[in-house]
């Protein structure tokens, strides 16, 4: 039975985790009621996102476990104050799960006991545009029901990983000692979404290597503004997290210097331009079950068109 | 000073390496001439196309070398018979070029005073679609003039790369013994385009495991159909490049097995989806330019819509 979003969002800002849970449900799930309950979550103030992205084995769980106890000793992120911590686990490349995954393992253990901190896997269950509208959604139903700050934790650097991360407000890549190749191999990538790197696990052999092997990435690429700091950690001891969460609430601070109207009009931006490219994305898809369609296709292969022509023609006609 | 595109082409078909460097210039630069050429360019048959795609470093230069030469030397790729090689070389990360690179270096004292083959680097200077778009294009102006075979060397494996090796028939994904750290980065986007892997420096320590890692890899994954061959080389010394020469041969010829009316049918469709694309984005990108746009940021901004009902007002009113 579907329930009303009012209604949950209501509940769920009293403290119904059960509300809040089905919410997120109907996000994920597409739908008139994914549609409902966004329309009432994007009226309500954003939450500040913190993302954190790297390959599976590089500590990315661990290390969000660190930051959330820190976020709940100190009680603020820079200038944003915090009561509650929601965490997003999102893994889009897993073959088993088609999306859900991890999370709600060892780290429960440390905080599921505890109600300042709501931890939730996301999956795409039919939402049109995948996780990548389904994280962003989900993010605005933890911010209307009162959580003013959400890490969302990916596994990956790809393209899909990169449309994660740029829902978030700082974005975090967790590496290892030693991942020289594959940063190489992801350079463009990496520093397209960085605003702070960490070199986890720092206590291992490599460790000069690959913040040399970073800092080289820095100076030739493009990297976002300001420079991204990169931070040592070693998760399991918690050393260098401290370090961590302010170089997080420094960018904070960073970001919200020009204003928080300057901030959401930003997020506005992006969130427009997301939604923007999935829905236009949605009405090319359809044109390849038109006839029009498959008449361009057949002309092209007979060479008696080009693709920009095409494009062109079925665009005008559609 | 603009030349004629029917007479370039014409002279290029003669033999004319001016000619086809100009072709290849105009495809690059975007604009009127372009789609001028590539209106004729994709008339004639396309010619089929060998991907290689890897990290720096991997050793795919030295490889193409040799593919070259056991080209020229058999004549044939699979059922194609081929008199000359096209080659394309394409960083789409290189920072200092902005797309063009290596390539015209070390190799050229091996092929450039052969007249079987053309070895060119490619960068964006305008093409609306960049390096996606300008690296088919380009090849079917190879195939116009005369190229049965074209080779694209990519650097790198992140989405760029997996868009420009979309344009290939078949695609090599070039690794090295230890390199299973910047796979597992990389696994969704490794399966997504590889026909075949190569483990290039098979002589090195390591390849077992690589080996191990990368048939783990197909055995849980979605990798393409037929499951990709795994091919060990050793390109400094030419050990096992005859198989990898083979190994092409034999995916050539499964992909044409269906016939060449099927197989040109599916190069159309990706053809057409591609233009698609990049056409769809750039008009997304046009309305970020409109005051209603800007209108729509603002109200989101306020929280007084959400982003799917600002699409849609958009999208309804451009």
């Amino acid at each position: 039975m579907t329930r009303d979003p009012a209604e949950l969002l209501s509940e769920a800002s009293g403290g119904s985790r059960a509300a809040l849970a089905r919410l997120i449900t109907y996000v994920e799930s597409g739908g008139p009621t994914q549609r409902e309950v966004v329309a009432r979550a994007y009226r309500a103030a954003p939450p500040y996102v913190v993302g954190l992205t790297g390959p599976p084995g590089a500590g990315k769980s661990t290390l969000t476990d660190q930051l959330i106890a820190i976020a709940l000793e100190r009680g603020s992120l820079g200038t944003t104050a915090l009561g509650e911590v929601g965490v997003l686990c999102v893994d889009p490349s897993s073959p088993f799960t088609g999306g859900a995954i991890l999370g709600d393992r060892v780290r429960m253990q440390d905080h599921a006991t505890d109600d300042r901190v709501y931890i939730r896997s996301l999956a795409t269950r039919g939402h049109l545009g995948g996780l990548s509208l389904a994280v962003p959604d989900a993010v605005r139903v933890l911010g209307a029901v009162g959580f003013p700050v959400v890490f969302i934790e990916t596994v990956g650097v790809g393209q899909m990983e990169v449309d994660i991360a740029s829902a978030a407000d700082t974005t975090v890549v967790v590496t290892n000692p030693g991942w020289g190749d594959a940063m190489q191999a992801n350079k463009a990538g990496l520093l397209e979404v960085a605003d702070i790197f960490v070199i986890n696990k720092a206590d291992r052999a490599g460790l000069a290597e690959t913040r040399r092997d970073l800092e080289q990435m820095l100076d030739l690429g493009v990297a976002r503004e300001p420079r991204p700091p990169i931070v040592e950690t070693v998760a399991s001891t918690g050393s260098g997290t401290a370090e961590l969460w302010d170089a997080i609430g420094a960018h904070h601070d960073h970001l919200l210097g020009d204003g928080v109207l300057a901030h959401r009009r930003r997020q506005a931006r992006a969130d427009l331009d997301r939604v923007l490219e999935v829905t236009v994305r949605a009405r090319v898809g359809a044109l390849a079950g038109m006839a029009a369609y498959d008449e361009q296709v057949a002309r092209l292969a007979a060479g008696e068109t080009d693709p920009y022509q095409a494009a062109e023609t079925l665009l005008a006609e559609s």
